[in-house]
Parts: structure tokens; sequence; C-alpha cells
């Protein structure tokens, strides 16, 4: 690990972005093919945000948050900052008063492979944060990391810029390169999906909306009539 | 495991069912002898939700939640949906559009051992979930289960039909063969903490409510008077 | 171990005490030199409760509260009940009853390495409880432990008295010796974090802020303009 | 639960289980229809051993091993001992003593979902033990359980007499009206594998001796010459 | 936390030692009233040890074993080094190194709540350790703990000099003060369950050699001959 | 993710992995400046083996071993086979038919983010794996994944081609673009380690021989003689 930070990063299309942050991580994840998405671990510290942006990421030693603080500087409005850790690490790297300055630069919200404290005043603020843990465990400032290098977050790797969408079902991380077309993708199924909630909501059955039945039947399902026909 | 349907299936008691609706999870599964009771990693996605039925189950693939569309042919009003997998897993096997189809047929709520998705959409939707996560992963419809066999769920072994109690302190099952006289008993273990509950809002002890200083003094419990006396 | 209760104990100054319950955790923690902090996953039942007390300490058998109810004798107005457990256990060893007659004693709390159960009725009393879990498992009164002695509450050794402080951030144990030192430290570290708070809100850099930049060119961070020149 | 010992069961078909014994898990698992597959924190104490026989389940409480003793009168020679428990538990319920005790009987291992210790003795004895965790904890005598009684242990429903299989994979459990059927088809698998395992050694492709090219190319996998071609 | 070291600390009796050495683990935890176990995720690196010895305690901050070098000053011929750490963490503190520096000062073993590395030399060396993860995570030296202050090692309190007993099924901690009377009844409880085995292992039943019967029937243990009499 | 094959990939030096084979994981994993290192989770499923080769990465679907077939064709002799997973699973993907097939191809060993098994008889062939989990879960062969592709392996962005090396410490990744000067630099580090460990041997205390005594007492190391003098 080199301790380096990049100052200009390419951004993932903003439209894209906007797409992304309207429909949500489920939506978006299945556009993508299914892949992208983070660990279940990594949950929401309040519930109720939905937000999408280019990521802005950081490389941490395990309770050292020292390049959280280098990591502001190089964010624009509109940034996620898209927190590594070198190991594993539920300390609370952040909290109220980086999440000011955050605010400060037009930072959308936080997503770290770590802990988080103080969440009443971020959610009072409005901040919001995905993380692993919420511990008030404090960190040091005495070892470098690095800032828009690609890091592994839970369990994805994050290319600076890439589109982070994150909301109550987790989060997800968009290439960069594929952010239009997931965008598109994601709408298109957005859009498909209306017409089918009102039909399953109307009593209609997915078994025959979907067509189901047949490959069921091919598969080898067989119906009985009691417990004991099995 | 034979991949089958079983169309009929006994349910227990629609009285009882209404009773342990009223009564919630701790009663129940006292007036059980204490057992019946879920994992607790069991979790409800949404808080504040007390509900009962009877069991229609389903034993799900991993990452595959093709048999729940199979399952929800099978349900009546009331029912409540039990999913085993045959794997541990954490896919979001369930969200909004299953939702709205079992909404659709009365269902009251899901128990599964696995993920869950859309839990904004669920929440606002008021559909109760009890899941071992949340997660946007998405499931493919490739490989058989079955419907309404014996399944077991997050340490529980649930029979179709059997009643379901969910709230927020977790998920307990009563076997259909021993739902009324449970119902009768945790009625009755209600009902005496009513007047429990004022005399130790009243400032009585425990202790001497539950006559417990004798049983103590004879296990040997020992009063000192400071630290050092230990 | 030894069955026996310490009828008298030490408590922690009472204003340090209520230092540490307008200030919260995070704080405290730093205060006390980044220690006394219980693991992270011990967290509130319900959200938005901050509270500090002398603790009474529990020893308790996996599975049996018998101890909780010899506990409550022992306390004053304001105490917090903090429970280790012989082996890790998750059984819901605490609920309504319990809780209505520690209030009606003028507890302020629970922290317990255990579960907790009828967590809905305990929001509603507004009783808070931090907990590993939350279950509905019964237990049993048969076996003895100890009130007043020391317990090691996850991965924290609580003496009876020490002050206990607790909130959504998690919770922090101060040697009742340290109590008036800490909140004293504490108040100071409170009272500088306002002016930074307004600082950084107005867009002033953390790194400027607090004097970063020659540290960090010190241990070698080196900054670059596009990601090919790292 | 209702605390009970059934004296006579019906144990699975003794040939079957010598098939179990010779083939393993693994073999035992895929015949079963890839089913009946204990969680895989289930592990050996110590490796190498691979036994099989007809279950003797029991039901006990956490940390109490009381119903271990009562088990022992009803084990006849080749019997496996299947421990299932009411609440998450590691404490060590079993070691030297209980396992002199079944040795005698004839009992030929123990599979528990809880702990395990004297591992130091069972090894040297070579009394094989599949459990959740090794643990020095004590445990007490004090609340019944059941013997003989249906179990859920490791995520598996174990009915009285089932036959158990064993080894360094884990703990299949084949339900006894399916062993006979079980034992060909595992037989049939293992005898297929020996053509299967010369061509492998002797550089054919599962690619080509699975004939899975032409569905891979339907399933849409491209072949591509070089990283940026992708 | 105060960064210090303490360089007389009093020692457990060196013959209890001796007995617990002997006996191991499970015996010790039981003649101290089944206490003083640290919890089952510590595990020895390579089995087949069996040690005791008076603890040198060292608190550790995570991912820094700047102390270990510090505590190695303090130790004496037939201690063993015990470390905590100030939050969760599995980096690999200690390795070969350490080991040699450990072994010619007569250090006996470690048991440390964090990783360990090089652990193919150390079971070349024979040098033993027990640790909750092995992991080559290598850490730095930059910030203080302490040693031979009281510190929690995987949920047990240990003071300098206490006894630690180690071995396959774990680890236990022995207060000084409490190591003569525990030696003793250790070895009793030892002698006595010589005869037991020989009984055991001659085919008496535990339900009569322990005199258990009456209890069963007086608790309500109920024997039924079928299945379908439950 | 795109359902791709990678023909041709650039290997990292075949010296500098001969070097990595040699030092093994905590020698390199230092080297390479503290990074590279999977989680501790992943354990060798037999203790001894000490390996080191080029990358080819596997992306398979939980629950899926077919691109494991797939990926054979593209190895070379020496190669180490690394296969991520899209979603958290312990299902035994890889077992003896597949490794008497990468033995046949010169595969020196595989790197698994799931399950393994068949481990008795990988042991007796002495194909050593390194695996999250051992379990005899078999697979589907039904959902593309891809081949070559860059792939995150427990918390790890592995590209194809990557110098891995594992032993009994775990599992580092060492980009291959670095491996050449990380092979230097762990050579060094490993000469430099026979003077030390030589020193140390002899009774040398790391506080003098890494001279820490003065940035100890620097960092306000103090030393008492007594514990009530802290």
């Amino acid at each position: 690990m080199k301790p380096v930070v990049v100052r200009n990063i390419e951004r993932a299309d903003s439209n894209a972005i906007g797409t992304f942050a309207a429909l949500g991580t489920s939506t978006v994840h299945e556009a993508l093919g299914r892949s992208g998405l983070m660990k279940p671990y990594m949950r929401p510290i309040w519930s109720g945000a939905q937000i999408a942006g280019p990521a802005v990421t950081v490389l941490a030693q395990p309770g050292d948050n020292w390049m959280l603080h280098v990591a502001i500087e190089q964010c624009q409005a509109g940034d996620v900052v898209v927190v590594g850790c070198t190991a594993d690490n539920t300390d609370g790297m952040f909290g109220e008063l980086l999440a000011t300055s955050m605010r400060a630069r037009g930072v959308k919200g936080l997503v770290i492979d770590a802990g988080c404290r103080d969440v009443m005043a971020l959610k009072d603020m409005g901040f919001p944060v995905w993380s692993r843990a919420i511990s008030s465990k404090g960190t040091v400032k005495s070892t470098l990391g690095a800032v828009n290098v690609p890091v592994v977050c839970a369990g994805v790797n994050v290319e600076p810029g890439d589109a982070v969408v994150a909301d109550d079902d987790g989060v997800v991380v968009v290439p960069k390169k594929l952010a239009v077309e997931t965008a598109q993708k994601a709408q298109k199924r957005h859009d498909d999906e209306d017409g089918k909630r009102r039909r399953l909501a109307a009593g209609e059955l997915g078994l025959d909306m979907y067509n189901m039945r047949e490959a069921l039947q091919k598969a080898g399902l067989r119906y009985v009539d009691r417990p004991e026909d099995v």
C-alpha cells in the first residue's frame, strides 16, 4: 500500500447517479446483473435515507481516522465517501465533527467498513451513514493510508468515482463505466414493475403472470392433496 | 427432499390463534413450556407488529425464491408464510412484489430464515416480515423446493398449519395439536400477571411476592455488609 | 464464585454522574483515555435514551434470572443495574415485570450481557435496556449467582458503584475513583468541541484546524494529480 | 416440551447404516437429494473418524447434561447419540466420564449442538464427537429434557432411529424410511465416481467428461483472448 | 488507562500451579465453582499442550504489539503471558521472534485475545499459544498500553500473578488468593474420578452410580414404551 | 458481471513466486507494506502446506461450482485457483474429483471464499485448500460466473496472474506488478531475522535490540515498583 492521495478522479455520470438515487439499491443491483452489492452487515445508522453519489475512496488503518480528515479536502458536492480498512475493525472512526465538515463540503453520506459514533447527533443532522458497527471507541491519527485508490469495502472493490447507491436495503457500487447503461436498465426494470404490482395487487398470481407453471412441471414439481400423499 | 406441494393442510384452531395474536410471543413461549422459540437472529424488519396465524411452509434453496411464488397459491386469509432454507443464506428472497401478492391473498406476514429486501416499501405497506438479514441480493428461479412439508426455520421444526406467533421479541411456533391447550395456559398466565404488575409497581419486592427468601437461604445465599466481608 | 450479596457499596460521585448523563458515552470514553467501553454488540433495545448512574452489579448464571430479583432490593434511586453472565447466553432474562419493579425503586436502566424480552412494553414504559440480544426465551430461578461483586460485562470489568454511562453509541464504565477527574476532562472536551463544530460548519478543514499538514508530509503522504501517477 | 423418555424406537436398517459408514457424509448427502446436512459449525473434535448409526436423541436444556445420563440407558451397541438444545449454548456438556459410560454400551459416537470437553482424553480413547464448540464450562443436573423425541440439531430435524452419518466433512441425517433407498443411491454414486476419478487423473477435462461445453455456450458464456476484450 | 509497568507482582503459589498443570482446565474450572473460564473462542494454535503459570498481564492496543516487548523484561521462568486488548482485534501481534525471546526468559506460553502468526514455527518450537485467531497481519509499535495491571481477556478479569491454566479444552484463571484451596479441591475431584471411571467402564450406569433415579422421578420424568405414548 | 472467460493472462514473475513459496505469508505480507492479506476466516483444511503461484481467478455463484470446471482448462502448471463468490456461502463447492482434475493440470492449490468437502481425501492426496468452511453441501451447475476477471476473495481484490501465497498463517495476494520488488524486500526481511533470532535466543531483550527504551519513555511509559503505586 502506498500512502498517496489522488487529487483528480473521474466521476460517474451525474444523470445516472440521479436515477440511482431515485430507484434505490435493489433495483440497481438487479440492473447490474445482480452484482456490486456490499455484504449485508453494512447497515444504515438511521432508517429512511436513500442516496447516490460518486465515491471518494479512503483506505484506513484500523482504529485510525487520519485519512478521513485528508479525504474531505478531495470531496466535491454530491460525493459519497467510502472507507475500507486494512483489517476488520469496529472502532468509531466517524462522528459528528467529521460529519459537520463533510456536510460543509456538500458530501451526501458515508459508507464505512468499520464503526460510527455520535449516532443520535448524526440522525438529528440528517447525515446518513452505513457502517458495520456503532461504537464509541475513539481512534488515533498516527498511521497513513490512502485516498482515491481502489479499496475493498464490505466485499466489493470500489474504484474512485464509481457510483455508490445506499438505502435501507444496503449499499451497491456501480463501476463508473457501466453507470449510464445500468441506469437505463434500472429505469426500465422500475417501469415494468408498476404494471406487475397492480396485477398482483388485484389478485393475479405470479405463477400465472410470469408463466411459471410449465417450467415448474418440467422441473418435476408434483402437487398432492394431503400430507400423507407426499 | 421431494419437490412437492401439499394442497390441503390442517390449520391450528383459529380461536387459539386469536389469543396468541393478542398475547404475543413471550407469554405464548412460556405457556408452551419454554419451547418453540426460533433463534434470536430472527428479527422484525420494522418494529411494532404482533401477529399470529397458521403456517404455510416453504422449503427453499439458497438464493432461489421460486417456491415462494408457488406457495402463495396455497395461502388462505390469515396465514403466515414460513420459509426454511437448505443452507445458510442471507439473499433478499422476498420483497415488495411478493408482499403485494401475499397481501392480496390475505396473508398476515412472513417469517424467513434468509434475507428480505425493499424494507422501506414493506414498512410503508405495513406488511410485517421477520428475517435473518436485510439484503438487496437478487435471487434466481431455477431449483425446486417444496411447499407445506415440515421445515426447520431458525432452529425450530415447523409443520404446515402450526400456529406461528411473531412480534418484536421474536417468533414462536406452537404445534397445532397443542394450540388450544397452550392458548388457555397463555391466557391464564397473562391474567395472573396483571396483579403482579400492580404489586411490583407499588413497590413490593419480587423476593417477597414470589416467596423467594427461604429458597435463596437454603441454596446458600449469604448477605454481607461490605465488600471486604465477601 | 461465592454466592453472596453485598449490601453496602460506595457509589461514584453524583455530580460526576450528572455530567456523564449530559455528555454521553463517546465524550466520556475519550476523557477516560479511550478505555472502559463495552463491546459494540451491546445495543439499546430502543433508541434515544441517554443515562448514567452507579452500578449495582449482578453475576448471573446463563438462563437464570434469580439474582435479578435479589438485586432489586439493593438498588437505590438513580442506580443502573449491570448484569454479567458466567457463560455466553442470549436468553430473555429481563422483561416488563422486572422493569416495573426496578422503576418502583428508581432504577434508571439496565445493562445486561444476555437477552431481554417484552421490548414493546419496555419502550412504552420508557425503561431503557442495553443488551446483547432480544429473545423471548424464558429463564429459571434455580442456581445462585452474586450481587455487588465485580463482574465482567461485555468485555469490561465493572466494580459495584462504578459509573455506568449508556446511550445510542454504547455503554462506558468509569471506575468510581476516576469519576470526578473524568467528568472534568469530559466537560472540557465537550466545551472545546463547540468551537470546532462552528469552524468546521463554516468550511474550515480539519487538516488546517488541527494543523495536520506538516505531520502528514513528515509521515510520507504524497499527493498526485491522477490515478496513473500513483 | 414434555419430559419423557421413549424406551423403544425403530432403528434405521443396519445394512444401510453399514453402507453409510463406508461411504461418508458427502456421498450420502448427495444421494439424499442434497438434504439432511447439519450446519457446518458442527465439527469433529479430532479428525479421521467416519461413523454411522441410528440416532438416540436427547433434548437438553442449555448448561444441563442430566438427560445425557438418562439417555445412555436407552442406547444399544452401534447407536449414535444426538443432542439438541433448547437454546444456543457452548457449555461442555460432555466429557470423558460420559464417553466411558457410552463406550461401555457400545455407542459409536456423539453429535451435540453444544460444547464438549476433555478433548485430549476423548482423542486418546478414540471416541468421536462432533460439536459446535470445545469448552471446559461445567454443567448442572437440574432441569428435565427428553430422550428419543424429535429434536432439531444444528438445523436438522432428527427423529429417533434415523441414520446419522458423520466424518470430517460434517454430519448428515437420513430419515429411517429413506435409509435403504438412499444407501443404494449412495453406493451407485460411489461406484460411478471411480471411473470419473481415473479419467480426470489422466487429464481429461470435466468440461468434456460431463459434456458441459454446449450448455455453457447456450447459457451465454463467452471466451475472450485478453483482459481488454471483456 | 494509565501507561504503566508494574515491576513487582505477587505470584500464585507454585505448588498449586504444579497441581493445575497436572490436572488441566476442566478439573480446575469445576474446583473453582465453575468460574474463571475464558470464552471458548480462545483456542490453542496446536493441540496437546497443557500448562499452568502465574500471569504477567499485558494491556495492548489493537494492532500494536509494543507492550509485548515491554512485558518480556518483567517475566520470570514459569510465567504465562496474558494479553488483553482495548478493542476486538485479530491481528497477528505475536510470532516466532517474540516467542524466541520469551522462551529465553523461561516463559511457558502465551494467552492472547487477538491474533497469532508463524504458527508452523511456533509448533516446531513447541511454544504453546492460545489465541482468538491466526493471522499474518503485521502490527505497529506506536501506542502505549500497560503491563501487570488487571486486564479483561476473553471475558475474564485477570490480575497479575493469578494462576493461568491452559490446555486443549481452553483457558481458566484462578485468582491467586484462591489458588491453594482450589488446587486441593481439584486434586480431590481428580482422585474421585478414577473410581467413577472404572465403574462406568464396567457398565454401571451413571443413573445408578449417582443415584439419579429418584430425583428424576420427583422432577416429573416419565418413561413410555413407544413414541405414540408420549 | 459479464459471463466471460479470459484465456490469456499475464502471470507474476516466477522467480518472485519461488521466493514467496520459500518465505511464507507473514514475511511477504510485511514486505508488501502490511497489505494484501485475506481475512483470517480463511483457513487451511489441513496444516503444513506452504505454496505460492499465479492466480487463476473464478467468480462463482453461491452453491454453484460450474465455473470451477471451466477454470481448470485455463490453468497451467504452478497456478493457484482463487474463487470469489457473489454472496456469502459455505457450500462445499470443491472436493476430491475437482482436485484430481486440477492436480492433473499441475495446479498447486485452491483458495476459495466458500466451503470445501472430501477433506480426508484431499489431505491424503496432499492437495492444499484454504477455505472459509468445510461442508458436505452439494452444489448445482446452473448459473454462469466468470474466469480470469478481478474477484474479491475474503476481502482482497485479486487480479488474474497476481501472486498468491498461502500457508498455515493465511493467504496473501501480491499484485503482479509489485511481485519482484516485494520478493526482494521479503528476502531481505527474512535474512535480517536470522541475526535477530539468535540474539533474542541468547537472552537479549527486544527493548534493547530495537532501541525501544527511549521512545517508550518519550511516549510517557512509567515504571512503578508495586501495584499500589499505579
